[in-house]
């Protein structure tokens, strides 16, 4: 008798949220395994990738790509294993990463890999999604291209221990800066100090919050790497340094961009330090992807960069892996694992 | 019988306002004439300079400079008559502006003096308080270092009309740009597009501004040269191009910023755009002010570049100059007059 018929498991944007997405958007669907056409290849998915800018796609407020249309399966990037190929410089069994979305299979276009891993034992396929895939390139870029950090200037960073923010903090370290991570909780605050290691981590969640961070940073701040914006972010701008540059990454922090929330406004603040304020995409500088994951991969052989990853096995928590994101539960870069590096289903979790 | 002996009067600061200066603030005073010593000079004062950072000067919150101590002379950029000169460089009769204080006479180190005005027809000694002085230089270095404009881009001005803003729409319509002024009332927004050139004005105080600013700038905004701030601000930053540069210049809008005042958070616009917010602080670029002066002084005397003055004659203008500048009743550069060119002194206006 035959293996069992293989299926395609796909999440799919059943309603659009106007907040954050919660597992109610979201339903389990089941499509085609289709056959790769000319210049097409078909890869069976490994890990799923969630991150906070999924926020961002799935919402009708301008933004930098047309929203996901509800029905369809979840735009995600994905690593996995190519299953066919109808490109000569693709081979059955190559590892490729790219937006191939939350399914178990998906046939595209060869122009659309992003990246192809190079596996190892130091820098296994999961890599390409986190320190090496856009958090790591986010880092890069945002750090070294926008925030033009300095030996001994002071950086900051928020979501500290995550994964953009880990990568920030270690890159600023070897840059000669010193470091100070904004973390949640006394464990991240650990991890932090003694896995990512930030020369000082302040918790946000502490009462005594902004009288830490203002203790921890006597010198000002050079460079803030901020992923959260909101209360946190307002109290890190009260302390910018002359020529400050301020990061604008993301904002994890802000539940809702409609109507737009209101703070405090920081024209002043920009005035009297003469500080920049710069937003990073990172798809800006696809041109030196390359370049910036050499660098990385580098880095994270020879252990100058340490990352963390969050796996959960199994299609089924990808509903609610969004929302968990924004919840601050996972420590490190969120994956989800639907096969075995070998190709087999991984089910349930 | 000898001439009347001359005499100094000085504007002192009185008490330290919390918002924008008024007239009760200040009092009109008398000093001593002292003689230079070594090094120093003597200027009579011809034209004080009245300006929207005048407001911070007399501020204790945190700034780029110490604020004027209660009792002194009102800080202030002023151009004069070197009288007498215990410096080889300067003799009597020379031209001079610096920072020598809402009073009649100075007595300063010989450099101190910020520059020495070529005096002709077409750019008369207060150019240099103008638009050859810190509101042209600052428009100069705001627009092109800071804002980097392009040929073809769109630059969007706040107080457009104003001492600053005016000459940044002009320097950005040399540089080939498309031109957009916001401005206060229909006798500005024709001095905008019949005097100083821009491409569409559009008045902030109208009901419709934000749909008129709207339909003024459907390609967006590349470029915005920010003087005040606030609600008119809040619609430019909704029309941002990716990449859009915004020069932080002034927040004239705002008259308060303690407790500081909240308004839109601007992380999301400046994160899709990919855009920057800078502050500029001229005092930065002072070792290439000779450079751009020179450069604006050839624009004055050919024509290209227009600038109004607001003149007021006598020291009893001074005390509620800075509130009128941010009631927004001047046309133009706001100065004092206080003695003719021949060094008489001016008394009432």
């Amino acid at each position: 008798m035959m293996a069992t018929e293989p299926i395609n498991r796909q999440v799919l944007l059943k309603s659009r949220p106007s907040g954050i997405p919660q597992a109610e958007h979201f339903e389990i669907g089941q499509g085609a395994i289709e056959t790769p056409s000319a210049g097409q290849i078909l890869v069976r998915n490994i890990f799923w990738s969630v991150e906070p800018a999924m926020r961002g796609w799935v919402s009708d407020v301008a933004n930098y790509s047309e929203p996901v249309a509800i029905g369809s399966v979840m735009r995600a990037f994905s690593a996995g294993i190519v299953m066919a190929s109808e490109h000569a410089d693709f081979q059955p069994g190559d590892y490729v990463s790219g937006l191939f979305g939350w399914q178990d299979y998906a046939c595209v276009d060869a122009q659309s890999v992003v990246s192809r891993p190079t596996v190892s034992e130091r820098v296994p396929l999961a890599t390409s999604l986190g320190v090496l895939g856009l958090n790591g390139l986010t880092a890069y870029f945002g750090l070294l291209e926008v925030g033009q950090p300095k030996s001994g200037e002071t950086v900051v960073v928020s979501t500290a221990a995550g994964a953009v923010g880990s990568c920030v903090g270690q890159i600023a370290r070897k840059q000669g800066c010193h470091t100070i991570g904004i973390t949640g909780g006394a464990q991240k605050v650990d991890i932090c100090l003694n896995e990512f290691g930030y020369n000082k981590a302040v918790d946000y969640k502490a009462a005594s919050f902004e009288q830490d961070f203002i203790s921890a940073c006597a010198d000002g701040v050079d460079v803030y790497f901020d992923n959260t914006a909101g209360n946190v972010s307002d109290v890190v701008m009260t302390k910018l340094n002359p020529g400050a540059r301020v990061i604008v990454c993301g904002t994890a922090s802000i539940s809702q961009w409609d109507p737009v929330p209101v703070g405090p406004r920081v024209n002043r603040q920009l005035l009297v330090a003469r500080a920049r304020m710069q937003g990073i995409l990172v798809l800006d500088y696809a041109d030196r992807y390359d370049e910036a994951r050499n660098e990385l991969a580098r880095w994270v052989a020879d252990g100058d960069i340490r990352y963390r990853e969050d796996v959960t096995r199994g299609v089924e928590a990808a509903p609610d892996a969004i929302a968990g994101l924004y919840r601050g539960e996972n420590l490190g870069k969120r994956l989800i694992q639907v096969a075995e590096l070998d190709g087999t289903a991984v089910t349930g979790g």
